[in-house]
């Protein structure tokens, strides 16, 4: 299924007259606190998030998994779908892949398919925490495998990664590692980071020149004492180790209970240390919610700390690669993405709306409580007018969730590709 | 020092043309939902919250205290702080006193500034977590103590609490019970409930009919193996052991990591055993944060089970007590005061624009993704402009921290007082 | 495959003149501080726990499972399973069987080999949180689910599952309801409490008068905001609108962060309202581990508790029930399961160790030190050779792994089942 | 008060006989599993630790502190106080000092005085988290403050203190910074990170030649926002800016929930960046309790992880510090070190008795479950009889806490000192 110009026009023709009211009310009342709304909205347009190939069917737990219906049946699908996305929030432009879940069988064929519908390919993800046919078993590990032969094996797969998405035009390597042990004693907590150390190294060896290597840290699970990565800390350590193009890749859902996440975001920037984002919420631990759904503040104080440090030359607004990465257990994926879009739109755009000035001034001044109604000043405001001007701009529909359910998507797909098909992926 | 109406009068008129036209914008949009925006503002102007006494002065941690200046001094100086409070957002109709701390002098003194200030005698606080010349310690306990003799002596402090409060015109008394253990083995956590239990019985029986017990819980500190009133569920179980009239009292940040404290004013309310609140905001354990600056949604999300609550019939809102209860460590606490007062009602501003026949179809249909775009509907939007209305017509300040500058409260109170005046609390 | 009392004999008689010296110099020392040997030996000779029938094969999470080889392929091969580590531990006398996984065929069959190896049937486990090809889906909930038609059928499963366990002498439900929400809004907390309420009390009257109900909490997953029972409040709030047959079940994995599970267990024997446990442990959630592998020294203060309050006549010892749940991802689940065996019986009979006169007087006295030294004395003693005189007189394996792996039993059932052979369960 | 030789040697006596009965029988089995006793002995011999000075007087929280009686009034009272630990136990050979509550009024007293008492000088602490007089206040932070004079004012105190610690022989400065935020937005993170760099670099270049720069982090309190030393990462950044001598500090109160504290030990040994520990216990947050009173097997595995590492030649033994730092709320603060001294001395003996070869191999050959039994062989041991054999041979007592109470040491200070001294101190 494909979703037309057409169908877009027509349908923000309806509420484009009350949208521009919206509008320009907002226009006034930002204009006269000295906002240049115009570049602002620029700002919003060109921020664009990926999407992995992996969240475009329903999610589970260990507990079990609940089908959807009409999700994607190979890469082709996964494509349409981010296509989908793309002319209905004009907000994802690119897809992760996945291996070995989405090796192309025909390369032309998908980056053929990829261009027509405009998606580029971002980070490619390896996949050392399961076994799918290969030789020898990732159960006790890979990277930091206790077992030279594991990590032999583990190197190789992220090399042929590393391969599979230079023909696809990818530029980094996003790796996650699962390894750990569950017990203590189980493994040699040292012993096992320098392994992981010597295998980072061959695999960062093996990267063309123009890829940046994104190491994700994780404090637990699969494995529920120790992981090898659990920390920013422990990842910095590494990249540090491997060189300028390997920075720290933050979920947001990997962190203990209570960590202060934008001060991390803020200490990886005073580093220019810091690879990007995987976008989610939780309450609990990794639980891959929509991302904005549990703590929005949370996440309007990391773009506040995002704009800041790029704003002030600690790192580069460029250089930081953005994904979605939540698990779609109870929701239409498609749905849920756009409503992650949504929010981290809304976000950002607040984030920006911060009057720097005056809050750096309330901060040199000691003034906590000026400083604090400062960030209110830009939280509270209601800037969906704005999120919404820039999605139209960019030739997307003024209100996506609607629209995706007038033009009865998930059923148009479920009759495409049947309601029991399965999507590869958690 | 007292800020008069001619003050407020003043300073509301500069900004009254710019607030008009925003409130118009606004009513326009809403009142094309459906929304009786009248009636809403008229809710805002009646939800009344309590301050206590001990949350005027300077703030502290175990690791010091760094005064203020002008902090007041006696019971008097504190409800003229409250007054400076009231007249300004018209928000604080209550005090909240702390026995011993608070012990009139002359009764006819404090009810008479009381009443000329408007400001009435909320639940009354004892204090059996500190040693302030009393016969026995309680280093190891009050109404749970091993020891009879002391058990004894911390139900006579309640009763005598209760006596000063029927002077005042109380209608209420707040237990915190600090008891616990430091260590596994320190004490029976059976028998310290049992004692509990007993003692609370002996204070309930002694107070008027018309009296409400509020008893708190909180999972730690200042005992930090086990409390013997740690959660909820505990709480529950003595107040419905002692009969309708005690009630559990929710302070925000007496809750273990990750607890949804939403669920339990929800759970507290369908059996119809909710006192009321203490407001503030932790990100770490009980750090007594102005409330809503650290998770706001959360604040938004039990506003909505207070309104749901009680326009079902589960609870009725005026069974519902309200306080703040921040520690004012590094802002002037009058400011921080306002701030809360001000994130409180734009919460519930926003939770009582939830359109809750809509959330409530999406909730029978299954519709996840529904449910959340009903919530951000009302989250997203700036409701301080009917916040302010609100207050202008109750009398107030469009801008209360704006003025309290400009009026210079605190170096006023700082001449009046002086630069080391202490005020009693914590 | 079977362990014969020759086996063990065997394998006994080679350590037993070790073991003899260890025995007799433990008790001489005992006997010097009053501790009569031979009924504590007895008392841990007495304690049998359940094993559940979905333990036996190799666990997994989210991100996937790595099998095992030799998994029992169908209940006769669980049963057997249990046979051997009875055989070996003689601790586990009785099967906890999950529906639908465990539908006898024919229940002679059953009923006859679960005699033949002494194995009785503990309480029965419903399943409504997966979709096994029922009518309608549980994947918005179950007993709590908005729509009546999927509350009334998961009522009828728990009632088909009663039904099953009466032709097997089973004489106890237990419920772990998965039922919750994964996003603010998606249900109404109250409402789906008051459903649960409703369809547990139609599973109670359903319920022989002989039989107990076992309800479960647990705070997050597979729902990741709210779950309908999350603690012990709740849990307790409905079992008291039940009856007395209904009780709260202990999970050791079921806690938020930092939560003092001891003194909730002192709680319910307060009330007479402890079910039982499930035993595991935890370093972050619902880890799942090898009970006393992470948090020994809180296993020993949960049977401190639970030897106190029986002593005591709070709740009778006989009340209570005891299994283990434990997800055998990475280890040998027959291994896993008699090292968690092992770490319960030693924490048993550690707690039994304790001198509680003693620790009373402490108590009594305010001697918080006292009291310390009065856990450390008994928890600093090493009492394997107890554990071990009580397993060899009741006919097992004076040392279990090491028998078990002499008699290469997995290897054994590897030939038996083939290496692929997957057990149901989680 | 002094305890003299004699009462040691009188009070050994009468328990000499058992003591010796037990510890033959534990060597006869060591032995036979080739374990070497009388170098493990000599370990536990030479194993000393550092106690504080401002851990002599009862601890107290923000609610509130219940004096002792007794407390030491001065400096020259807690080295004596320290005397008595060391007569008692043998396992306390120096005093880390707190500037400004510890500076000597006459410098040659007090060497004399501790090399009379067999004391060295530990780290020296500075204080930048208080007011005690200084020109510019701390209130909104020190090392990291906005205010550059502030920030100047803190680095030169913490010169001064390294003067004083020159004078009295001290080698090494610890540093704990309190700096941080309470609210979104009070301070800039980065530039506060910036300038805690610039203020550490001065005082590490002020720092002689063969001194240690102990760096402590922590996640909250008194801030409850943000702290500007959260986590190892943190430190272990600023630590390599500063050079070879600066080190990570690890205090067992200060982590998130859930932590994996041996971990870390094992990540900072892999980089030689380990500076010491300051040990204590806690269940929630920075309790201050009795070390190993809570969680004793998360102290043994942290020792485990310091042997290993040591004998691997990750760091060396010697470049650790070691101290004990707790809060005595409830407990006679000597008692309690004496049994932070025990449990500290049995799991570090306890860690000795590992297998490690064995353990090894386990996890080399992926045996999960035979790793766990190694590291259980160990724990379950009970070494109380080495412990008490190294102490004897030091010149200790069999048993300190009884003989405390036996010459009643507190009832005498009380005496000399009076029932209301109060120690300077938290």
């Amino acid at each position: 299924m494909r979703i037309t110009q057409e169908n877009i026009s027509e349908n923000n023709q309806s509420i484009l007259s009350a949208h521009q009211q919206e509008l320009d009310f907002l226009s006034g009342l930002l204009s006269k606190e000295g906002v240049d709304i115009w570049a602002l909205i620029d700002k919003i347009k060109e921020f664009q998030i990926a999407v992995p190939s992996w969240a475009l069917g329903a999610g589970g737990t260990r507990f079990g998994r609940f089908g959807l219906g009409g999700e994607p049946r190979n890469l082709e699908e996964k494509l349409e779908d981010i296509g989908l996305l793309k002319a209905l929030t004009q907000k994802t432009s690119s897809v992760s892949l996945h291996i070995p879940w989405d090796i192309p069988s025909d390369y032309s064929t998908i980056t053929g398919l990829a261009s027509e519908l405009g998606i580029s390919f971002d980070a490619m993800n390896s996949n050392t925490f399961q076994d799918y046919g290969q030789q020898e078993t990732y159960k006790l590990g890979s990277l930091g495998n206790a077992k030279k032969s594991i990590r032999n094996q583990a190197v190789d797969h992220n090399i042929q990664v590393i391969e599979i998405g230079k023909k696809l035009g990818s530029k980094g390597l996003t790796v996650w590692l699962a390894d750990g042990s569950n017990f203590p004693g189980q493994s040699s907590m040292r012993n096992a980071l320098q392994w992981t150390q010597e295998s980072l190294t061959q695999i960062y060896t093996a990267m063309p020149d123009d890829w940046k290597l994104l190491l994700e840290y994780k404090p637990y699970e699969p494995n529920f004492y120790h992981t090898i990565i659990p920390d920013w800390g422990t990842s910095s350590l590494l990249c540090k180790s491997l060189g300028d193009r390997a920075k720290v890749l933050v979920d947001l859902g990997h962190h203990l209970p209570n960590t202060n996440i934008e001060q991390i975001v803020a200490t990886l920037m005073y580093q220019d240390m810091l690879a990007g984002f995987h976008f989610n919420d939780s309450k609990y631990g990794d639980d891959d919610l929509t991302t904005g759904s549990i703590k929005p503040y949370q996440l309007f104080l990391i773009f506040c700390e995002l704009i800041s440090g790029s704003e002030d030359g600690a790192q580069t607004w460029e250089s930081i690669s953005w994904m979605i990465d939540a698990s779609h257990n109870t929701k239409d994926p498609l749905e849920d993405l756009m409503q992650a879009l949504e929010v981290i739109s809304i976000c950002f755009t607040k984030a920006l709306l911060v009057d720097r000035k005056k809050l750096s001034a309330c901060q040199l001044d000691g003034d906590v409580v000026g400083a604090q109604e400062c960030l209110q000043e830009a939280f509270q405001r209601d800037v969906r007018p704005l999120v919404r001007e820039a999605r139209i701009q960019n030739g997307g529909a003024a209100n996506p969730i609607t629209l995706y359910r007038k033009l009865e998507v998930r059923k148009n797909l479920i009759q495409e590709r049947g309601a029991n098909s399965r999507s590869t992926g958690l």
